[in-house]
């Protein structure tokens, strides 16, 4: 992680462009320092730098306009949601126009006989979820904050039920994208497949606002499950329950969720929601399927687990516990933060072919504890993901420090074992460092693309690519 | 469909390149007709377009030595696996060089425990599943030709089990590509997903030899089901079975296969592989999971086929049997040719939301008969793609210029339905004029990125981007 840099700005340029904006948004555009700096709320360690301005557009024709005055005048764009990614992806290095896109809060279609739905980029998950609900029908991707679908699908966001259900990547049929330039297209389709050209939905889908900006997401959904089970399994140690990960996953049973807690882990969500679990480290589990499915999938991975030495092997069968764990593990952001009031969360984030799981998260673990880190991980671990939260006193620039050194060493750990330094919560700024060491060359063919979609490099500058 | 034209050819540098090659590969490099003629054979009505001559590189090396060599003196590069493709793909409108990849043909890794492996792209799916499967594990993506992986990804393959197991566009986890000037990069890697900068592989992926040339293919395995189980049935009409089709795929039923065959198909099956099913339209359908969970699955799919008029549900649970019939559908091309002795087989391929795959193909066929076509139809319907086979006399150009306009016609009504003019075979030469109107401005877009990555347009030119 190398120090966050202010990159030249165009003062001219942005002086030229505000009025022009206000004239077409009015009191839709804000200035005042507040919400300035609110824009560039990166929920983490990374030193905050606002926008210039914070516009609403409404829709895909403001925005349009805006891209276009802003590339006529070379100013920068930052695409904006809920502010919930973690690696500084809405900062504004060379100031610019934060477009906050919420207000473009629409569903605008919901096909349940093809199971898809087109939303604009301000829908969150869980409004779309229970706009959904009636029909049968959900969206799984969860990343752990309510976020944007136009963020989720900036930084191909994923969360608890990739094991079964794939990321963004694989749930996004299609987008309209604003381009640099201010022209609109649409991308991929509604239907299931196609052979038909380049796969622009993929290109746009974790490109984090530098090559286009989402208005417009086709999302493949899927009908709300029969039955569904919970489970928790204790085990003896992180190695044991990374196995029994890996055995279920290579058995091909069709886990929706797989989810770990170390000990430190279980210990902030035993004290943030009550839950009295075993201080052991735990798998979190979900299945989905018809009720004797279910109940089949259950029992495999009791075996598998039992064989492990997995303990405290417990059903939670009422919706209401169910809810309860769930929500106990999506609050784990907050819950261990609880931990050292007072300190920032450092959450990052790596991912690893499984077979190098359970040395990824033993040797993460051991070094954490042997620097003095107080760092619960938790992981989707049945895709081999799983997020360090150092919690680190902002006031103490050296504990920052080595902080800031674990996780490099943890990214070269991870791209060392055919991994990667970012599973699913992007580059940004903070992992820019890390892109040439895992994709080496490829990183040439980025710059490329970059330069050929967006030539005057206004969208979202100083993200992705290496410095 | 318009003419396929030829394109300005350079002499010079054709005549310049060739000893330069023939300096590396030895009797590796052949320009004899004979040759050039056969890696100009298109499986359909296109005309063919050899080229200059056939490289068998080895390796990574020869292959970027070449596209250096073309690159420098601005000679046609045209990537080459089985060919199979069904739309031009690797004719050579500007003549160049055609870089048959089938003696790069090394598994070079499987990680069993990862559920992943690594191939070159000469190696067949047949080969490779012959290879899996003392191991436990296949690769079940299968176009109706036994194709070469490299080909496979390169035209976002597809085929009988994509409505369970995705497409190419899934299970395609990292490549080698060499680039237009002859660098070679690696895209992705070996970890279950990441967000770590732009998506590479899928735009590397159903490229068509356009973009790079893929000399190296993780991909994704899976476990062989414990259990599996065959069935057909019957259905009064085309629509009665498309409606089967969509509400069980509403229903979650999670079939691994889902296959229409009209009664036209089902009498070329029937005389192919003596099969004697009642000449109606029909589905063929795979479920696979646990014997308990098939069993729950066939018996789910024939209380929905019954409600709709199902008729002949028929299991097939001896491997012998359900072997048999699933090599019967995959030699449906030849099956469908040997109708009518002499005639070229014109395979289009068309994909629509689920929702109108009735109207699509009940429209598509009556069209057919009406213009007197003898042209059986036979699709993955779970994905709502279909293909229409015209048997046309290619002596008679009166009759191909009709089947022609059909192909046109069916393009824009699939389109129309919001779907796409290709669901799996690709774009190569001969639908290159749909893809505007299937993708309007985005087309633009594709065009910047081919001018990115080939600034001299030297890979596979006259493919995939229109005139």
């Amino acid at each position: 992680m190398g120090p966050i840099e202010s990159l030249p700005r165009n003062e001219a340029g942005i002086a030229a462009v505000l009025p022009l904006i206000r004239q077409r948004l009015g009191d839709r555009l804000a200035t005042g320092e507040a919400v300035r700096a609110q824009h560039a709320q990166t929920t983490t360690w990374l030193v905050q730098q606002p926008p210039d301005a914070v516009a609403w557009p409404e829709t895909t024709a403001e925005v349009a306009g805006i891209v276009a005055l802003c590339a006529e005048h070379r100013v920068p764009v930052i695409a904006y949601g809920t502010g919930t990614s973690l690696e500084g992806h809405v900062n504004a290095p060379a100031g610019g126009i934060c477009l906050d896109l919420m207000r473009m809060d629409r569903i605008r279609e919901v096909h349940a006989e093809d199971l898809d739905c087109t939303v604009e980029p301000g829908v969150t998950r869980s409004r779309l979820n229970a706009h959904l609900r009636d029909r049968g029908l959900f969206f799984p991707i969860d990343p752990g904050a309510d976020a944007s679908l136009g963020g989720m699908a900036a930084t191909r966001a994923s969360g608890t039920n990739a094991v079964r259900y794939g990321t963004m990547r694989e749930n996004v049929l299609g987008l309209e994208v604003v381009l640099a330039d201010g022209r609109v297209i649409r991308t991929g389709g509604r239907a299931r497949k196609s052979a038909a050209g380049y796969d622009l939905t993929r290109l746009f889908v974790g490109s984090e606002g530098t090559l286009g900006v989402i208005t417009g997401i086709t999302l493949r959904l899927h009908g709300i499950p029969e039955a569904t089970a919970v489970a928790t399994c204790a085990f003896p140690s992180l190695g044991a329950a990374c196995d029994t990960v890996i055995a279920t996953i290579q058995s091909g049973i069709p886990v929706a969720r797989i989810e770990l807690l170390d000990p430190v882990a279980i210990g902030a969500v035993n004290a943030h929601a009550r839950l009295g679990l075993a201080v052991m480290p735990t798998l979190f589990l979900e299945f989905h399927g018809s009720p004797s499915g279910v109940a089949e999938q259950a029992a495999a991975f009791g075996e598998i687990a039992a064989d492990l030495g997995g303990t405290d092997f417990a059903h939670a069968s009422r919706p209401e516990d169910r809810g309860r764990l769930w929500k106990a593990r999506h609050e784990f952001y907050w819950a261990g933060l609880a931990l050292r009031p007072g300190a920032r969360g450092l959450s990052t984030d790596v991912c690893v072919p499984i077979s190098r799981l359970a040395d990824c998260v033993t040797i993460a673990a051991e070094r954490a504890a042997a620097e003095g880190f107080l760092a619960p991980i938790v992981g989707h671990v049945g895709d081999g993901n799983f997020h360090v939260m150092l919690l680190v006193d902002p006031a103490d620039a050296a504990e920052a420090a080595r902080a800031g050194a674990y996780v490099d060493w943890l990214a070269d750990l991870a791209i060392g074992m055919g991994g990667t330094c970012t599973g699913e919560h992007g580059i940004g700024q903070g992992k820019r460092g890390y892109l040439a060491a895992e994709a080496g060359e490829a990183v040439s063919v980025m710059a490329a693309l970059k330069a050929a979609l967006d030539p005057l490099g206004i969208l979202n500058p100083g993200k992705v690519l290496p410095p």
